[in-house]
């Protein structure tokens, strides 16, 4: 059992990890840059070390002052969060040569996850579903239209060579396949100077659900459910809720099983998400996250499994001690990313919290390290609150977090809890009849000034 | 369905009911003293009318104040909360009168269940155990032999007329009950000029052990487990949890079913909670509170049910809509009720509150009007917060409440939280072996200081 865990990550999520150590009797090492000297997670550890300056290179992304901190204090085991190093395998890898353990899957699987072309090619040898398409270039005007056959319309050309959208084009039927395929060739020969094209499924109104899995080094997996992540702004996250409000409970128990059958051919244990896009009852895999995700909790919430407890067991080497059978999934959680940031521009809004107060009662959870008087660095992710609600269901955790936005105080810095207060109002939202196109529309309509 | 609920209340429990209420899209009146006019739950209310000074008596005792307010604003409803008017059966009947709903049970009910004698005959009629004794005095040493063979050692002798623990002998056996009553009767002559005694059984180290049952008025009635409240000081409870560390599940639904069915067999509607002492397997009734308690969240932390909605739903007349069967509990939940009160003296503590945060994260509800800036007034309740906490089983909960505990900052007042934080490392408490005396030693034996 470990003794002391370092906490090799800031903010909100330092906090959680501390607070589930401290819930196990396991003392806790906090690292931290100068900025975030008086951070909450420092203040409530058991120790603390500065590991540098405020750029997260030069401190939280400091594998050589985060191992030497951990030796230093004798630390057991690292719990490296989400971003920063907790998807650096070598990071992982160097965990272990120094005697301690790496809360995490194996270094080699993060490793494999990381790349691309490997982590779609052991995806798909795992049996997840992948968006179907060319494995190659497609050549030839026949290929073409033998490829979109196969795949079903709509397709996607896309440059091989391409980003941004350039010599990307989409055919509707067998009638434009062809002139699609010329298009784009000549956009990709045009912008790139390569008219090498690739053909995959289009996905017109795709939603983002993921599955989250969970391993011990003994051959045990379990899914704990979806998550419905759709809605996005510029490919980040900004509200979560389990279950989806589009899936099936055979829809679930489908895709868990795939999401666990894949983890246990891929020998993975800890912690674990399969990305997916969603469409009309099919599932298209994109990347497995090897760590813990932001919008933990959702599942937390309906499934009353503590995760990063469970991270921490598992890393113990100990057994899950449950199988499928024992999860039980109980109502509906949401959670809101609330940045600092203006709600209508998105402008970063760093700065010293004024009057704070966080909402409270039943069903409301508060992931945070803001305090009065914190300062909000500028140097890292503006994430500075996550508000999680649980209800019976759908209806009564909307109302539940309506009123809980309305309760939460942040002054001092700007704050995005009114964009999560027009969403709340937001037709398509409530209905849950929303993909991963529609909150950019909604902002780029001014639905949410 | 109910437009607007007048709260007759102050405090957390305000709060909690407008939480409730707002989340249900209902609109709220806050009525408020002179010193409650900067609470959180006016600030929060949609309408708030100040019922008149700060005594309790002319204000929120105030029965005309309060019936004014609410048909002023044109409140469909008024929820009395606990305390003050919620089981004053005269104030239901008058709000009753003014067409109005009353968010509670009859008023006949209320006022049975607030006479002793009448409401343990009726709980006796209504099958519920009650603690055997002598129906009337013990008038001979025969009778006293007689009557402490059937009860059962051992027993006590009280004065008819007694109080303060004069005339009361406890006989734990056959040779010295008739000097034992000899003892009661000329104590009681000698004290209270009245040598009448009677006799109960004696329950040396009972727990206080009470079921919360639900009911609507179609004759549907469930009960949600029990909560223990055997840490009590000064017969205040202290802290509180669901479920029982004493209790096996069969005890747990052989008393829920006899509280079913002594509150169907009443005609029972609403919250209600069925009050027992219990000791080596025997449930004893002592009385039934005819609103909500002070204790309620413990119970929702482990069924999930909101019991203020339902409260809500029930005096709509909406049907219950699920059964006993559907009732499932998880996990483990205690409540610390925090005081505004020098942990170690006891001495009320008001004054304006300084640094204020709460904990949070998983498992973790506080509910508490309390925010900086607010001055805690002299004239109420010391209570100024109950922290709740949930886990997986009671050694998370514990671990988790500790945590919670460590994390609370309150400051411009004294709090109880350091009697809380004693609590959480005394054996006797961790195991779970306690009873309705314990509470009272520990304190007196400074195992808090």
């Amino acid at each position: 059992m470990f003794d002391k865990v370092l906490i090799a990550n800031r903010g909100e999520i330092a906090l959680r990890i501390l607070r589930a150590c401290r819930e196990m009797g396991i003392r806790t090492v906090a690292v931290h840059s100068t900025a975030d000297a008086e951070a909450m997670h420092v203040r409530l550890a058991d120790e603390s070390v500065c590991i540098g300056p405020p750029s997260a290179r030069d401190s939280y992304l400091n594998k050589a002052a985060i191992l030497a901190a951990a030796t230093i204090t004798g630390s057991d085991a690292i719990h490296p969060g989400y971003g920063f190093l907790s998807e650096n395998a070598d990071f992982a890898e160097m965990v272990h040569d120094h005697n301690m353990a790496f809360i995490g899957p194996p270094a080699k699987l993060i490793r494999m996850m990381g790349d691309k072309i490997a982590a779609k090619k052991a995806a798909t040898e795992a049996g997840l579903p992948c968006v179907p398409g060319s494995d190659g270039a497609v050549e030839t005007a026949d290929e073409a239209r033998a490829m979109a056959a196969e795949i079903g319309y709509p397709v996607l050309i896309k440059a091989s060579a391409g980003g941004g959208g350039r010599g990307m084009k989409v055919a509707e039927s067998a009638e434009t396949v062809v002139e699609a395929w010329q298009t784009a060739r000549a956009e990709a020969t045009a912008a790139f100077g390569n008219g090498e094209v690739y053909m995959e499924k289009y996905l017109a109104n795709p939603r983002h659900i993921e599955v989250q899995v969970l391993a011990d080094m003994h051959g045990n997996v379990v899914h704990l459910g979806e998550r419905d992540c759709s809605l996005q702004r510029k490919h980040q996250k900004v509200l979560e809720e389990a279950p989806s409000p589009a899936l099936s409970p055979d829809e679930r128990a489908r895709i868990g099983g795939i999401a666990c059958r894949a983890a246990a051919a891929l020998g993975y244990y800890n912690a674990g998400t399969m990305e997916f896009l969603y469409e009309d009852g099919n599932f298209y895999f994109m990347e497995m996250n090897t760590r813990l995700q932001v919008e933990h909790p959702v599942t937390e919430m309906i499934t009353t499994l503590d995760l990063v407890k469970e991270q921490i067991r598992v890393a113990q080497g100990e057994p899950l001690g449950y199988g499928q059978d024992d999860i039980r999934f109980h109502g509906h959680a949401i959670e809101c990313r609330i940045n600092a940031e203006n709600s209508v521009t998105f402008a970063p809004s760093p700065g010293t919290i004024g009057r704070y107060h966080a909402p409270g009662g039943m069903g409301v959870r508060v992931e945070s390290g803001l305090y009065t008087g914190l300062k909000v660095p500028p140097h890292y992710d503006s994430m500075i609150a996550k508000l999680v609600v649980h209800g019976a269901n759908r209806t009564e955790c909307l109302m539940r977090l309506q009123r809980a936005l309305g309760e939460y105080v942040i002054e001092g810095v700007e704050t995005t809890i009114p964009l999560h207060q027009r969403l709340m109002t937001a037709e398509a939202f409530i209905s849950g009849d929303y993909d991963i196109r529609w909150l950019e529309r909604f902002v780029a309509e001014g639905n949410h000034a």
